[in-house]
């Protein structure tokens, strides 16, 4: 299904009047070839979870080219400037993220076979940053002057366990964002406006043990774990918003005829909605914690399985409406370019935390064609990448205004 | 709670009244630190489950030196000879096991520490073993004639996934059979005479799998064997004949964000009745069927979980009554050496095979002091390790009977 919009169709066909703008969006047409070079070469710096500083260097070094305003490695491991504006329109940060979801002495090296590149981590999130310094160099190329200053940000933790640490240090650093872009791999009409948030749990049962036959009647770690998941198994969820669960892996035990002392499962809860998700998490805990009961008191034995509930992942959701005005920049922005907006589902990205906080933020397909995320096939084809920062340059420019040419479209927030 | 016997008290008085049954005795006694010997010598020889052949070889040598009738190897592995009676009395097999837990490879070198011995297999069957050989000794050198046959019985595959072959395939090729000791580390006392029968399955659910958000709503293999596990563990089983069920290990899944594909877990059936263990089996499976269906269910996707069971082990059951003439006889063999008989509770041995066929069979302790069995601290005490055989040769002999002495307490079966 094709997402349209009827707003802001003149603000936009007079963006595409400026002569600056059309140069700008022919620049970065140009610029493609040299944009996959970049994206080679950022990705050929290994970001591994936790330790991304090797990254965060040497695109602190691309970032200084472009004389940003204070520009920074913050204490999380964030790279940051600002490309001032004339200072009357809002504050919006456009950002990628630094980390892979590979660990040290992962090969990331590319190969390029029939125009594809081949490297883990070219797509997610080499794309984001390559798309970060095009934008930057079409609008110094073509010396453009925005209203509202623009951030430009590489991030750390967004992947897994990173829990988006990046954002949430950034965000509890910086107060005064009136929006918020973050570029994934993706088409370019992808429109991300719901954040997916997650609670992720380590839970372990633990109980005394013996032997099958001549113990039987002892509680079983592993039988708790049973009873847990059929319990979890059957809750009932929201539809809309969108509410899961999922018990993604177990291990327990030490042989077939032992009563097991231990058993463990990891456990996802998510939702586009934080008060469906911390509704969700208090039943799941509450069952957990019923079914550890349960098998103890089955056997005549209450107490004698403990449970411990290991939070290990805590990203936050959030939703907007869909008539939020930077929703209908995005929207406006592809079709101004005759880009269609097919995907809009909500995602767990970098812009859950700005939608969380209550800040208008979208998540945005950085153009061309990749896949195979997270694994070692993973490719980026750039053929007719461009699309990707042509839009969200229009949406951005959309956002902060062009000095003497466009108005600011998003709000000021106070 | 000790167990005592007031059957077949002037029978017994009567087999301690022959010269040759005291001096065989006495001659055990003597014979102890040649037993531990022979125990050690016959340890070092690997015996790895389903690879018992050097230690088969080995063993046969030391009984040939016994000049046994129809010594041989079977097509199973187990070696075997007959130590002829009269004729006129029922034929009695006492057995050892010469498999053991430990994989190829295992150090089995002893070491003797402050007299105790340490090496993997020591206790069992490494005394099993050793007994039978001082036994054949003591009937040698005392020129014991019987009544009946014995036949001394190194059998192969007791341990785990061994699965008791040795015995059924002795017990297949064999049928005039009317009594059955087996021989395993243990207190002289000791005296097991029901069998506990067991079935174990390795259960393996399957399912299409997907992305814990993005898929939400398609059926989970690890959801589903969580349902089979809370089930089992609600199942009600008789307490006598006692019969047992264990969910002894678990795994499953890819990622804590991934709807798993694959989950398994092991199940252990016990019964000491082959009447509720074939029930409890039936159920459990039918559970394990079901809870895969409702898997399928309840995320309207019927048919979506497959489920399969596979038997990687099977035991059978049987019990025999307290008054059994066997049991009594091997209370009393205790008894008037003053040895007090502390544990009877079913376990799972070679004798389990004789019992289910309704052969009367026992399983008696081969004296010492011993642990850590199936582990590599595993242990032997030889002190005062004589008054195993002691009562093993007197249960035998009363079994037996001896030519001009005593006559067979053990009926001659059709």
């Amino acid at each position: 299904m094709t997402s349209t919009s009827k707003v802001f169709t003149k603000e936009f066909e007079q963006l595409l009047d400026l002569q600056q703008v059309r140069d700008a969006l022919y620049f970065l047409k140009q610029d493609n070839e040299q944009t996959t070079k970049d994206q080679i070469e950022v990705t050929e710096v290994e970001a591994p979870p936790f330790n991304e500083e090797n990254r965060a260097a040497f695109f602190k070094e691309k970032l200084a080219a472009f004389g940003l305003d204070d520009l920074k490695t913050d204490e999380e491991g964030n790279v940051y400037g600002i490309r001032k504006g004339s200072g009357s329109g809002p504050t919006v940060v456009i950002a990628a993220h630094l980390d892979t979801v590979f660990p040290a002495g992962t090969n990331v090296k590319a190969k390029v076979e029939d125009g594809i590149v081949y490297a883990p981590g070219i797509g997610d999130d080499g794309r984001g940053l390559a798309v970060l310094l095009t934008l930057l160099r079409t609008l110094e190329e073509n010396k453009i002057e925005t209203e509202g200053d623009i951030v430009f940000l590489a991030d750390v933790g967004e992947e897994g366990l990173g829990d988006l640490r990046g954002m949430k240090a950034y965000f509890r650093d910086n107060t005064y964002v009136d929006g918020f872009i973050s570029v994934e791999p993706g088409a370019p009409g992808d429109l991300i406006y719901c954040g997916v948030g997650s609670k992720r749990y380590n839970v372990t049962f633990k109980g005394k043990g013996g032997h099958s036959f001549g113990d039987f009647g002892t509680s079983s770690a592993i039988h708790a774990a049973g009873r847990a998941i059929a319990a979890l198994a059957d809750l009932t969820v929201p539809e809309d918003p969108k509410t899961t669960y999922n018990v993604g892996t177990i291990h327990g035990g030490t042989s077939i005829n032992t009563i097991a002392q231990h058993a463990g499962f990891q456990l996802d809860l998510r939702s586009v909605s934080s008060e469906a998700l911390a509704e969700l998490e208090a039943n799941a805990l509450a069952m957990i914690e019923e079914a550890a009961q349960a098998e103890g008191e089955a056997r005549q034995q209450p107490g004698s399985i403990s449970v411990t509930t290991e939070l290990v992942g805590d990203r936050p959701a959030g939703s907007q409406p869909k008539d939020a005005p930077i929703r209908h920049i995005a929207l406006q922005a592809a079709e101004v370019l005759g880009i269609e907006v097919e995907r809009e589902e909500p995602l767990s990205t970098d812009a859950n935390v700005p939608i969380s906080l209550g800040i208008p933020a979208l998540t945005l397909g950085g153009g061309g064609n990749s896949g195979g995320h997270h694994t070692l096939e993973e490719f980026f084809d750039p053929t007719d990448a461009f699309y990707g920062p042509q839009r969200i340059l229009l949406a951005l420019l959309g956002m902060v205004g062009v000095k003497d040419g466009a108005a600011p479209l998003l709000p000021i927030r106070n």
